[in-house]
């Protein structure tokens, strides 16, 4: 399995205190440490957005079985080139974690077709975040509810569309609730969004959270080969009824 | 619009002197009232565990468009045989509007095939009430959230099916989340629970939560002739390969 | 209700004999006759390609409670910036019919983040349309199957999202199968992809079909004001908290 | 991976002609023999309705992780006992797969709370099945269409709840459609209902109908310790609040 975890890195590169404190080898970094011992099996490599073509170039996204996406205040910044790229892959059968404030991600919102906006507050509140679907392999290990002491919140109304699984759900202190973990289909691409992140708590360095993100990485990978889903088979007349 | 709601009203008839301050005319009194002003065209009956046939009977189940029920400790009470009629009508293309710890009833537990259970704890603590579908009849004219001050508290996790639709999610002072709205569908009939509310607090003279409960009404009544759904049409061989 | 019928139109101006035998008034004027006689609170006006903005301007759209759009062989010509109004205005609350090759519409694909492609044979075979959701109000009074006698071939598989709602499976009688109705929520907005109706047979004019199309009308039209869904509030810190 | 396959076999036991010319060793015996090839870490086993118990007694329940059933003229004959001890299993985390004319086997329609009642019609014709999921593990390495020459048409109406996921949807020649793979999730059990398969054609012979059995048991294994739902934690007051 090859995983590529990409990042903005722009809180990092302006050298923003709280943000390295947390995060001294990016968030990018933090990520891919967290999932690498879960994932024995697994290739993992970092992009960014300051890389040529933002590190991701047909090239990297053709060796990539899932792609992580963090992002935060750069959405503007990744190229609308790169994007339809990324976007083509998922159809072909890429996965894709998008992950915390990546919602407002060019990419997000272009697969969902939505505005993805959302309530939010930023408090450093505590969050639960609590197992909806019990059957489900991203959940599987998961304890019920997580602690995450203290977080960004994010609430409902969450304009996106009904998910294909709810997975998760989060209480705040502050009282929102919000669908913090949800998976698509797009075309032969599998998509999991997880909210729990923020560049200014710790959280990518819970335990509970990286398994979460390596659950997701193993059921987003695809199971079949790559293809373009709009080169279709055009049967022709009579064919079947002849049969 | 035919509308008959039903409670087991035993803590009313046990003289339970809690539950008699806020519902002196019973639960089933006070649903009733409450949801009279907001449906002008409807008929609007009650029936109890202490009547004959529990008051649901043939004839009222077949002049009943939309049922409401709500049970608590005498689920036990109620006969399998009147279980089953109801069934049948839902099948049918009856309405059901299932409430609070209506979710342990047998007619919920058999239409869903779970068993329903959940998290609980009753410490009269704050519960939020928020909008998941913006788009739905259910949710129109609704304040987000609707607060109730004290309320028992309901968690997940929820063993229920996945929903067909998810309108509801509600946060507990106390930490949890529920999905406090979802619908179904089960053969021609429309099926919407509902948990706000309970014997120990004053929440169906919420105008909010009487609100829901006759967009409920008029969303799970029936815009078909109510019929059997196994009285289906065996097609002979070649029919429509002839036409 | 107020109802804007969009074609493309281009088909009728390039003087296409066997489509002009068919709607000689052009695919919107026989959409918009087949529909008026059963939305009689309905005003129904008709836009096109040619049209200066497409006849699609922000007043239009405005005053549009719910978009019929059917296109074919000018996806392209229509403008990005048209599309992304209709866009928009579904996001706010306005409601949207696809029909039938507007599949392959820019906006359909911008709404659903999915190609849509599909399988297809042009044959005039016959069409079955079964209905799946018999609960639904767009499925109340069609006829179960809807027989289309010469049809196109459309079959999966269908490059969409799963549907919030199926509605309709079609069998044709060269073997194929194919999601012939389904729903969407977007925003505040609803959608509903009809595939029957093409312009080389009289689709349009076949009573049941008029019948879902008018249906899928009342169903979209928005039940609250138009609102922009980004225009979101944020609670400050502490507000439900102390509440 | 422990597997039992679960046949009434009645007309085996009634000594059936036709059905033995199909399946000599009985319909368990050929379904077992199918995918044993393909699940080489199972321990496969059968049962019938003829053993006590119908071969389903708490042990063998405890010892199995996924269960086929087949079952068609003897539905009546299964005890309550053991459906309601095969219930209980599912919702504790035991897969099932329901197959062909077990639609209307006691256990399926107490899962979905539905009569599960369908048109039909056996004139021999050809039924095609076609994938509607091609993200799913289920159809992974199935063609599209899998062709079966001869078989009993099953078609929609079919009276079930709205699946989980939809897989497989099948053309009749006669001119029908049928959800012919459906999943459920109950409790923390995985439901796969697949209709292909009849004791009067040779279809579980068929190498792509047995790789779709496979691929399903391998689905439906639980992946946690079965346990059962309704032993729930009851949250103490201000536990969640305190921390």
């Amino acid at each position: 399995m090859r995983i590529t975890v990409w990042n903005e890195n722009v809180h990092e590169a302006q050298g923003d205190e709280l943000v390295l404190s947390h995060y001294p080898d990016g968030i990018h970094g933090a990520i891919a440490a967290g999932i690498a011992p879960l994932l024995e099996d697994a290739e993992i490599r970092t992009a960014t957005l300051q890389d040529p073509e933002h590190g991701l170039t047909e090239d990297v996204l053709a060796a990539t079985d899932v792609l992580l996406w963090w992002g935060h205040i750069a959405h503007e910044q990744v190229s609308d080139e790169v994007v339809e790229r990324v976007f083509q892959h998922v159809q072909a059968g890429m996965g894709l974690l998008v992950l915390h404030s990546g919602h407002y991600s060019k990419i997000f919102q272009r697969l969902l077709g939505s505005t993805a906006s959302l309530l939010w507050r930023n408090e450093g509140e505590r969050e639960l975040v609590w197992t909806i679907d019990r059957t489900h392999p991203i959940t599987q290990g998961i304890p019920d509810p997580i602690v995450i002491p203290r977080q960004e919140m994010y609430g409902e109304p969450f304009d996106i569309p009904t998910p294909d699984e709810l997975l998760f759900v989060s209480n705040f202190a502050g009282g929102e609730v919000f669908r913090s973990g949800v998976t698509y289909r797009r075309g032969l691409g599998r998509i999991f969004y997880f909210s729990p992140g923020d560049q200014e708590y710790p959280v990518y360095h819970q335990a509970e959270i990286q398994q979460v993100l390596a659950n997701g990485v193993r059921w987003a990978a695809p199971t079949r080969p790559r293809r373009n889903v709009t080169a279709i088979h055009k049967p022709e007349a009579g064919w079947f009824a002849a049969s």
